[in-house]
């Protein structure tokens, strides 16, 4: 059997979500598989190198799936991109070896989170951003990210507190890079919980608003306590940048 | 009387252009009069730089007008930027002198059409281009760009067949950029017909795909005929850019 890797590219806006949930077919995995099964005349199941949220957008996200179809890849990007909607596009069909696995065979994802500090509205940007009005404290920020570089237990800044597994992860960097207005996180790291950058993101913010102390951090992260991190950043303004493997 | 000057930014998509149309508020005009004429408690007219045709952008249109408020420039931008739908944006508001009108004294204006040639779709600027999937002969472009350069007769470029009024206008310049899948053009004159820069760039889109040449241009021009200029380019691909005085 072929094994086929996409690299797909979405505005999340109008999707609840990468991950299929029963029968909606308004996320971008079920999306997907409908397609997939449609051009393939075989039931497809499309594996994706990891959720994403609600209103979450990916640059490249990567996913694979099983087909004994005889299609070039050239003729499947063509198939999709017709028939998909507008907000979803294929950067890449590639076939790859069997064993190959989108999630299971990911060795670091970057994440990049966009915050738009003018005054007025960003009007072309305003479904890609956090629009906070009041200049943050970047410095601050910049300094309140070194405490999570490394490995450390995120427990503090996972959004599922029934979560069984594990919440150890390691950040290999942040990047605070300010551009005019904009404020850019760019996180990347070996995994990430669920909701963990936007909780990352909404207490860095806080720090940049003078709410929270950088010194703050270190006790957030031993507290290993949801309450005890910040809000969590608006699904919007969030990007799935790259996958590694 | 004080005169007000607005910068005013706006995502076109959902509008019917900038122009008011008898009591429809689905134009920028009388969506931004009806604001302040809230804002002033007086009936307020605001006169723009010119139109914009329905689903165009504007990065930076100007428009007046005159009120008796006291209101500080701060006071306005801030009441404006808290009422607004967040696809209009106020770059700036500053009080003039009482003989500017942004239509009548603008000298000069730029207008940018971006025309996205790659395969997949452009996910994030969908609304802000026109996707073309074939690539473009860019140089072809180039040099058909040159024939407009300098003072003509436009109306074979105009979407008004009755316009009774001059159909001469002067282009100072066109930049025809590359930039990855991206094209861009961008033309600078004293002012523009209506449709003309959609026009042009539908011709100028047509040569880059070789149903029209180079030197038909000359011929366009002096035809002052619609029928001879090629299709006039989707709204959404267009950005009034600038104004200047």
């Amino acid at each position: 059997m072929r094994n086929i890797r996409l690299i797909i590219r979405y505005d999340g806006t109008k999707y609840n979500g990468w991950q299929k949930q029963g029968n909606t077919e308004q996320t971008i995995q079920g999306k997907m598989e409908q397609l997939l099964t449609k051009m393939t005349g075989e039931s497809i199941e499309l594996a994706g190198s990891g959720r994403t949220d609600a209103g979450v957008h990916a640059l490249a996200q990567v996913a694979n799936f099983h087909t004994h179809s005889s299609m070039t890849e050239k003729e499947m990007a063509e198939y999709m991109q017709e028939y998909l909607p507008k907000d979803i596009g294929i950067v890449e069909v590639k076939e790859v070896g069997e064993r190959f696995h989108s999630r299971l065979n990911a060795v670091k994802k970057q994440y990049e989170y966009r915050i738009y500090m003018g005054q007025e509205n960003p009007v072309f940007e305003r479904k890609y951003c956090w629009h906070i009005q009041e200049p943050l404290n970047v410095e601050a920020i910049k300094k309140a990210s070194e405490s999570f570089i490394g490995q450390h237990d995120f427990k503090s800044f996972c959004g599922n507190k029934k979560m069984k597994k594990s919440t150890i992860r390691r950040i290999d960097e942040i990047q605070v890079i300010k551009d005019g207005n904009w404020l850019i996180l760019r996180f990347t790291g070996n995994g990430f919980l669920m909701n963990m950058v936007r909780i990352l993101t909404g207490t860095l913010v806080e720090v940049g608003q003078g709410k929270k102390e950088v010194q703050d951090m270190e006790k957030i992260l031993l507290a290993k306590s949801r309450e005890k991190a910040g809000m969590l950043a608006p699904a919007q303004g969030l990007f799935l940048v790259k996958v590694w493997y």
